[in-house]
């Protein structure tokens, strides 16, 4: 059966399809790395494609993205899908106790070769953030198994449970690094108040088993993640690789200005000690506070604004900006913080306010491994493919794997940089494109 | 008995109090009346201070302020007192459909000279707010009946139910003025979720009741509030009386600017189509738009701000400032809001995002009647009063009461201006000032 839309010849051609039928079979054309050069090897498209449309169905909803929370019914309903994907690839997935899922290939002594990504989606997310991932780690080694090439090195996929924090960010990449405590795990509650205890049951797990799973590092020579990239870098620069240099570090917390509430009609307005003014002076500066304390990578948001009492014929008592700040390097971070708490503090006294802050420590960036990177870039290039290196400003399963293992990070371009949303979207050919990057750099880093 | 405090002659001042020993007691001093001029007539400072006392009992809480929602059972209590208060000064307090209170001094034929103000609060109010203006005119009445002398007019106490709006802004009065149907009675609801027409029941009033309470005009011949300014305009003129001119314009809505929703982490800064950068920009040049619109006496306040998600960590995709904005004068009041909105599209085109802008209807400046602003004046002016001529920059009652009768309101000063909260204080010596204003005014006005 032939199911690759871009196979050579007129004869493999009458045949591309987009469809059930080639459900596990064997794809001729993803198969002649037995006839010929294993840097002939390329995944199937069309079997990644399908199941990129069949996994999009689990939580589809009524604006073209999806809803599948960890552990919702979409998101276990999906996880059974992959199960039965998987073992119609003749990989065996299996659970651990806090919901990752793992599916073995080969067994060769020693540490394996890890790759994946999440299933999970952020409500109304899009159909490619966590998902194109895994399907691309299964496609490259369902390609891998399809060949039967010898390789040195056992392969692995993961699908971390809960990346995108219902219960926790990162839950199930950080229940590997450094796990949880019945204590802390008790005391996890997902946004719709079902604690985690009982998600974890809903899906078939006992949750006696959730404190017990820490991997061991000698266990894993290395771990590749393919993701979307959630932004316009790539598409802007006409690339279709994205290599990760780091994950950038985090700032945040909350400035809040403190002035006096008063009637808004009986209040000449020199006479005012207005918070909104001081926040709003704040806000007006902050591009320009990222532009002199940044390196041209950082960015700061206020996407959050409490005021109290809140009442349109009340001149506010107070207004707490919530501020996120991202830089890839940890100096500039700290720098970044130090200018955005002192130009707080300006607008303050401009206005004849107080200011406070609330600041929560720093997540620390985190780099990514120069040999895996590097593997990833002459796959790219040997490949023909435009790449571009770039940090992520998102956070990742690899800045916890990046703990244990050497790991790198490959992103696909993000269609005017949408993410987190229905409008989310990666073309057919970088796709395409992403995986047999991911599929090569496994094959380098399992050894051939 | 004597409760003068400021009464003439040794013997006189002997006796200074303020206690309950003078209530409903005849007052030799404040009757002098009887036995001298009219203009000698003075109120009872102590029986008025005492009284302001005991109302703020009804609903006090522990930020020395108080909590008197209208037909709340504070409330309630504070109109069962009343009622005894002015069955003490030989006055029957009774109510109409609607809740609001009258008394009546005096029984002759024609249409009556009205004072009064309200009882309720906002939550977490201060003690002055309303029920100054209730017990400065009950104050005057109680003068008037001690002193005997015979008037042209008679003169009536009225008590508006629920200016502060816990069901609708200036409901009384505006039921006295233009009424309710069924289907708006039926159809409010107060803060707590209350149907106006229980929390009638609940004050012993028949709703069926709370459709005929207009008056006709002709039986009003003034009106005239005293209230406390609730602005610093007096303060800082070192003036006891304020002659207010009208009532200002009011003019509110939203403005909606429109960006998009991006990642936090992995938009750039110059890429993003950020709502908040507008809005920020917009408040920022509020306070020049309304110098600029404005014709020095202009207020513009956002008290009130939503984002939209309102995540830390997604750039907002909309964010909604509400406005509210005054001016005595109707013309500037347009021009204002004219410039507001222009304001906002040059913000918002700046910063690559739309504006959309809900405009609520402007509610025009209400012109206090010249006849009985010259009597205030006129009386402040013989009592020695340093006076100043000022609009509100507050709705009050007496923007309603103004369409169906000439109307005045008397200002005493509020320090720094406070108010709607327990901060609200005006001084012993401007509520006598303001009361024995009041109370000449009304001489004038019945007629002696």
């Amino acid at each position: 059966m032939v199911c690759h839309s871009n196979a050579p010849g007129d004869a493999l051609r009458r045949v591309p399809h987009r469809g059930s039928a080639v459900r596990g079979a064997t794809c001729l054309v993803c198969n002649r790395a037995r006839l010929g050069k294993t840097s002939d090897v390329r995944i199937c498209r069309d079997r990644l494609l399908t199941d990129l449309d069949d996994l999009a169905t689990f939580g589809a909803n009524a604006d073209g993205g999806v809803d599948r929370t960890s552990f919702s019914p979409a998101d276990l309903a999906a996880r059974r899908w992959l199960t039965q994907r998987c073992d119609d690839a003749g990989l065996t997935l299996r659970s651990d106790g806090i919901g990752n899922l793992f599916a073995r290939l080969g067994d060769q002594q020693g540490p394996a070769v890890w790759t994946g990504s999440h299933l999970d989606s952020v409500p109304n997310g899009g159909r490619f953030d966590g998902a194109l991932g895994v399907l691309c780690s299964l496609e490259a080694l369902r390609t891998i198994a399809d060949s039967a090439m010898p390789l040195r090195r056992p392969l692995q996929l993961v699908v971390f449970a809960d990346e995108e924090g219902c219960y926790s960010h990162l839950l199930g990449s950080s229940a590997l690094v450094h796990g949880f405590d019945a204590d802390a795990l008790a005391e996890m509650v997902g946004r719709d108040g079902r604690r985690l205890t009982d998600a974890l049951r809903s899906a078939g797990i006992d949750p006696a088993q959730a404190t017990t799973t820490t991997v061991d590092p000698d266990d894993v020579h290395a771990f590749v993640e393919l993701h979307i990239e959630q932004g316009v870098t790539l598409e802007r620069a006409g690339a279709q690789i994205g290599v990760v240099e780091s994950i950038v570090g985090l700032g945040g917390g909350s400035l809040t200005f403190l002035g006096r509430a008063d009637h808004a009609g009986t209040t000449p307005m020199h006479l005012r000690r207005d918070p909104m003014r001081a926040a709003a002076c704040f806000l007006s500066h902050l591009q320009q506070v990222v532009a002199e304390a940044g390196d041209g990578r950082a960015v700061a948001t206020c996407g959050r604004l409490a005021v109290a009492p809140g009442a349109d014929n009340i001149v506010a008592e107070r207004v707490t900006v919530f501020l996120d700040f991202r830089d890839p390097d940890r100096k500039v971070l700290a720098a970044l913080e130090h200018a955005i708490v002192q130009r707080a503090k300006a607008c303050a006294a401009e206005h004849d306010v107080e200011v406070t802050d609330e600041r929560g420590s720093l997540i620390d960036p985190v780099p990514l491994d120069d040999g895996v990177r590097a593997a990833i870039a002459e796959v790219a290039d040997e490949q023909g493919r435009v790449l571009r290196h770039l940090p992520s400003g998102a956070g990742h399963d690899s800045q916890q794997m990046a703990r244990i293992a050497p790991t790198g990070m490959i992103f696909v371009p993000s269609r005017d940089g949408r993410s987190h949303s229905p409008a989310e979207y990666t073309a057919d050919d970088d796709i395409e494109a992403g995986a047999n990057v991911l599929l090569h750099t496994l094959l380098r880093l399992a050894g051939t």
